[in-house]
């Protein structure tokens, strides 16, 4: 599914690793990655070396003790890096039907370069899950978020809002939160696509009550993270995991925000990316729509009230292609792994037996399973892999 | 109370009469006003003189047709003008508490210039009723206004706003309509002054169910109208009324409004004018905060959801100066003037009672009391003229 070269193979399977030691969007991690690529920097941890060096800026302070903290910091990613077993971190992500997706790949969204700006915290790599394709999928989207403790207004503009925006073909990225997230996910699910973005392994379903709505989600949305898999989300990572949300799309709509609101860390994203910044007016007697009549106020967002509203002033800065709507892995795979995946019995069936009636060598077989697995088109089950319920 | 010469005296009553037979804002008769003076014009209509010429574009079209409109234009109005009896129309006006503030008098607000731009509808002349200076009430003032069939969320929002602005000694103009206008004149009026243009006559008291609280008001604040006493409102006439509200203040809210409501007209009277623009967002699922959401989202209208919002926009643009409050009409009574009213006992009496307790002449008491009524500062009773209750 992913066109890789031998050493584009080697970096992305050592920035899959590097997801397991160190944090997203680690500013100096990713200077020592445009620097001496992934899979040197994943050698040097894993064998105990000292920090590459990378280049420093001239007025950039050699302070002693800064450089104690960051050789503390490499030592704790290299002594994690030395418990990482990387085909088991492949293996048993691709076994949970999450797939890894480096800059460079097809399925890469292109409008994450936004975050390569000086300071910007680029991403290393993405975890995604789900029979969507990313890229495709973040073409024509926008973000809509909000408080987790919305109100019934708030769940309702925003439920109504996402519906008619996969009406009109355009991809609703959220959160994945309870609240104004859930109730955009949700309706843009029921009418179309939608891509979660987690700050936890996407194994993880965090909030639990989520479980079942990222699953469904996972049949024609994405679940994307930064994070591998089992690891739990602390509160620093819903931060960092919001520039992602700001970064996907061309356009963020905040429905509700209470005055100290996650969706407002956000929108400073989408303003510092250039992105189109909307807010949804709600009433001035409701707490959770202070945040938005700030935004309206001293932010300079747009007033967006429905989705014609937001596409007409996300579609006014050119940056939602017409297009019949989002293409799924599926149409782009080789034609081995499609006769693997037409091999697939609904009800389930060992790789020998799929091999068979694939016609192809159980080992191919089984190399495009694990493909297929980890774009969401098959899963695991008693008898061996079958098609998604 | 006023200080008029000769000429201006005569002007000043010619404009007068006027309002009893022309409309508001009438684009010719301000022409002929500019070219011939008030009292020129208004011999020449009771006369039944042809209409003195008035400079004409170079590019405008001498249609005759138009002429002949403009023609019988005139001849209406010259008609109108043999039934009037500038002493009664004065004197029945003097008797209700109403006054008639002229371009030039010291209570003529000079925001009202604001108007003399090329289209502009220019005031000819303001009916004035209550206690208030409406020059010196409207220095530091704002429109609020909105929706006749406003929703309890609306009139609470209007309410607060107006309560919040008279603490800070904004004074409130608006229509004195049902609905928002009705609720922010009442709040502002429990907590300072507050100021009614109608589009009647200052006597007819529409909507009627107001009579109660434009008496109230007429106290410590103003109602002020373009039409004479006796006149009745014509739909065409809140449309000419609402440029007044726009002009009078330095900035216009708009609290809830229909995607028709008039509240839009005084919207764009406002943005013609290049005063402050401010909406209050409102649930994107009311109706009634269509509006408001328009004004935010096309034409720039600043969010407001406070009276702090409120003064902050429009103190911006230096429009609010500091005031410790409105000042009194009485407050610049002539010594004669306020020796009369000192005399005027709470329960009344006679005119020659006050000529004799206030030490003057019966001659010089009643043009006082004249006076002193047209500023709702005294009113006729069974006795006389007593303190307004």
């Amino acid at each position: 599914m992913t066109v890789r070269d031998w050493q584009g193979e080697a970096d992305a399977r050592a920035r899959a690793c590097l997801t397991a030691v160190a944090p997203p969007g680690d500013l100096w991690l990713g200077a020592m990655l445009a620097e001496h690529g992934a899979a040197g920097v994943w050698a040097g941890l894993v064998a105990g070396e000292p920090p590459p060096s990378v280049p420093v800026e001239e007025d950039e302070d050699p302070d002693p003790e800064a450089w104690a903290r960051l050789r503390r910091r490499w030592d704790g990613w290299s002594a994690a890096a030395a418990r990482v077993d990387p085909d088991g971190l492949l293996g048993e992500s691709a076994a949970a039907g999450i797939r890894f997706v480096a800059p460079g790949d097809p399925e890469w969204p292109g409008r994450l370069d936004g975050l390569d700006l000086p300071g910007g915290r680029r991403s290393h790599g993405l975890w995604v899950r789900g029979g969507g394709d990313l890229r495709n999928l973040c073409l024509r989207s926008v973000a809509v978020v909000g408080a987790r403790s919305a109100t019934a207004y708030g769940e309702h503009v925003a439920a109504e809002m996402a519906y008619e925006l996969a009406e009109q073909d355009v991809v609703v990225v959220s959160g994945g939160a309870y609240g104004i997230d859930g109730a955009a996910h949700r309706a843009a699910h029921a009418n179309g696509s939608t891509v979660v973005v987690l700050a936890c392994g996407l194994d993880v379903d965090y909030p639990r009550g989520h479980a079942g709505m990222f699953a469904d989600i996972a049949r024609t949305g994405v679940l994307v993270s930064e994070r591998p898999v089992g690891a739990t989300p602390r509160a620093k990572d819903f931060l960092i995991r919001n520039r992602l949300i700001a970064a996907l799309t061309p356009g963020t709509v905040v429905v509700e925000a209470g005055r100290r609101s996650g969706a407002l860390n956000t929108a400073s994203h989408a303003v510092e990316l250039h992105r189109v910044l909307m807010a949804v007016p709600g009433p001035v007697t409701s707490a959770m729509s202070v945040g938005c009549h700030v935004l309206l106020r001293d932010w300079q967002a747009g007033c967006v009230t429905c989705a014609d509203d937001v596409v007409a002033q996300v579609g006014a800065v050119g940056e939602l292609p017409p297009e019949s709507g989002p293409v799924r892995v599926s149409a782009h795979l080789d034609a081995e792994s499609a006769r693997v995946l037409e091999a697939v019995p609904r009800a389930g069936a060992g790789p020998a037996v799929v091999a068979a009636a694939s016609g192809t060598s159980l080992d191919v077989a089984m190399r495009s399973l694990g493909l297929l697995a980890a774009a969401g088109l098959v899963e695991r089950c008693r008898a061996g892999w079958r098609l998604p319920r």
